[in-house]
């Protein structure tokens, strides 16, 4: 039987293609430490779940397939909190993030026409164009800047008749970069004058650290037809297995083309529905003391990081992940012998190769992606392992 | 700002499009009878929020992307006691019945390849199909021999080197057929003879009456390997909301891709996996009383259809649903009428027109489809509505 060339083209996800060594290392007896997703620690606020089980039917029917209204209301007073001008109109509740922008790319895009990544990229963006033939054309970022975006020209140099949108996540995955004012409004402005899509994933927008903010594309009021703004309640709030987010958006014209695609799979789930609205409902007090965390945990990793001989890490401003360039040959190979031949104290550590984060072949060969969602212990560990792994690595570059 | 062409080709559901003529009576006091959609008014089991209401965690995390491996366990069971040879390997959980159905069409189809699928079909088989460009081909039956299917070589003569695949739904939605174990079989023969695969939506297997079962797809042992099945909690356990179904298949190929489109949007809804073990764990002789139930409806329903001067429906076999080939112009004009400009001791009935579950323009434009999803004295009110209505509509055919 064959299978589409579509589907065999898809790539297993890289993040959790090293599973079955972490899983062998465990049944050693070897104490794995997580920093290869993007799976935080942090408690789900009780709220969800009180407000599920208040929830009193008889019949658990399908819901309205634009979403629920009393969560798409709370979506909307969220955004207006934070001076983005959307309503509860433009709101179409998804099942997840990825939902979401699957449907950005389908509404933005017909098979072989392109969008403009920044590499790395969240790698899942490959598997959500893929089914589509959506064409993911990448904008590379370098490290050693701290992953920031090239100059107009070298962007609009990338465009061609065949592209439609830019997207990219700010606070970004997985390096954690957070964009300037600058870098985003010269993004609206190429946006504007080349007729794009913004496909703006901003799912990390509380994750900011150093004081700063990551200004946001909805706030950009002379492009506001041209964005679609993901969001999901997954690291927001903690609460990955909710698999709720959310495609908002001024374009009456997408949003018509999101209610059909909506219509066709009829609604998202109800109760997971229920329990967003209270987390969209918390006070936005909420959100200190997890930044606060959050921002101690990446100080810790990076001062770690950059302790390291030979190791590259400038300190990323937001989300929960950094990249480290590693003075190793090849970082995949470092990452699976961490898990078949090296342990400290009885522990190791679990990192993703970042290869895979690019389009561009051959780059990143030598980088990984730390998610510092480990308490601050298990955080010091990690890296206490990391250090002395490196020391010792036969495939260690001089 | 363009917008895809696939967006743009896609169909507003006809199911719901006339919801605001329907929303209209109901401001102006009329009470409106639903037999327009799905929505089954049996209660769901209790044992789903019990379970949900149980569920223990801190931090509501991201699933397996196979799905909750209970719940796979709990289905797989399920198959075993209905003698399908399927294990906990072959099941993977997916967003409703609905994202299994498009995994299907991106597994087996590339774009500009063909599904056959015998018509009328449940309409939202086109909103799964068109984001991905697989094209629907209908094998046309008619409701003059409660649509039958056709003889084998009418089928193969629709095969071309662009077919993949058959799906169909048995029992089938919107027709209530359930195809004889002859149709089916002829089906396995054919995809084995012209290496199809059938997609098979098996999610109304127990509303099947007067005594007989619908012949399943994953009973035909020759053909295992060709076989995609799809099944839901919505119809079966009343949980529409939920939005959890499975796909499963012994095909590793399939379940290699499907997992890959699985990891492409992380996972499936945890409450919802949670409670839907319930679901399936219930023990079988849950579905006697529903299946007495939806039979008796079907028999009021249909006799009520049978009487009613120059109407046409054959008594279907299996799910909720029952076309009606009726004495008007055309079907959608009447049923808009019977919202806007009819009733009955204060109450009206809202229809599906039938002409969108057709691919063959022109079909189907006399005929509605009618969910008997009411409790007994609504069904019976309904029907003395429709009478009525018919008697008196402007547009009836002399």
């Amino acid at each position: 039987m064959k299978i589409s060339v579509r589907s065999q083209s898809m790539q297993a996800s890289p993040i959790r293609k090293l599973v079955p060594f972490a899983n062998e290392a465990k049944k050693r007896g070897t104490k794995v430490y997580h920093l290869n997703i993007g799976q935080p620690d942090i408690e789900t606020p009780r709220v969800f779940m009180d407000a599920v089980k208040e929830a009193d039917f008889d019949v658990l029917a399908y819901a309205d397939s634009n979403g629920w209204e009393p969560l798409r209301e709370s979506i909307a007073r969220y955004y207006q909190r934070i001076g983005l001008p959307y309503e509860t109109g433009d709101v179409i509740i998804t099942n997840g993030g990825s939902e979401a922008l699957q449907w950005a790319l389908i509404i933005a895009c017909d098979p072989g026409e392109e969008v403009l990544v920044p590499e790395p990229f969240y790698t899942n963006y490959r598997g959500f164009a893929a089914p589509y033939l959506a064409e993911i054309k990448p904008i590379t970022t370098y490290p050693e800047n701290g992953f920031a975006l090239p100059g107009r020209e070298v962007i609009e140099s990338l465009i061609t008749d065949k592209t439609r949108a830019f997207m990219l996540s700010n606070p970004g995955n997985p390096a954690g970069v957070v964009y300037s004012a600058q870098e985003v409004r010269m993004l609206a402005d190429i946006a504007r004058d080349r007729n794009l899509y913004i496909i703006a994933d901003e799912v990390y927008r509380e994750f900011c650290y150093d004081g700063k903010t990551a200004t946001s594309f909805g706030s950009m009021t002379d492009i506001l037809d041209r964005v679609i703004m993901i969001d999901s309640v997954s690291k927001r709030f903690s609460a990955c297995g909710a698999r709720i987010g959310s495609l908002t958006s001024k374009n009456r014209d997408v949003m018509t083309a999101a209610l059909k695609l909506g219509q066709a799979r009829l609604c998202a789930p109800t109760l997971e529905m229920i329990g967003s609205k209270a987390l969209y409902d918390l006070d936005p007090d909420y959100f200190a003391p997890i930044r606060a965390n959050y921002e101690e945990r990446r100080n810790i990793l990076i001062e770690a990081l950059q302790d390291m001989d030979g190791v590259l890490c400038e300190k990323p401003g937001g989300a929960f992940y950094a990249i480290a360039k590693l003075p190793v040959d090849n970082a995949e190979d470092f990452a699976i012998w961490l898990l078949t031949d090296f342990e400290l104290d009885g522990g190791t550590v679990m990192l993703a190769p970042v290869e895979n984060f690019y389009q561009t072949p051959g780059m990143g060969v030598d980088e990984v992606r730390v998610a510092y969602v480990l308490n601050k212990e298990d955080l010091q560990e990690a890296m206490r392992i990391l250090k002395a792994a490196l020391a010792v690595y036969p495939g260690r570059k001089v």
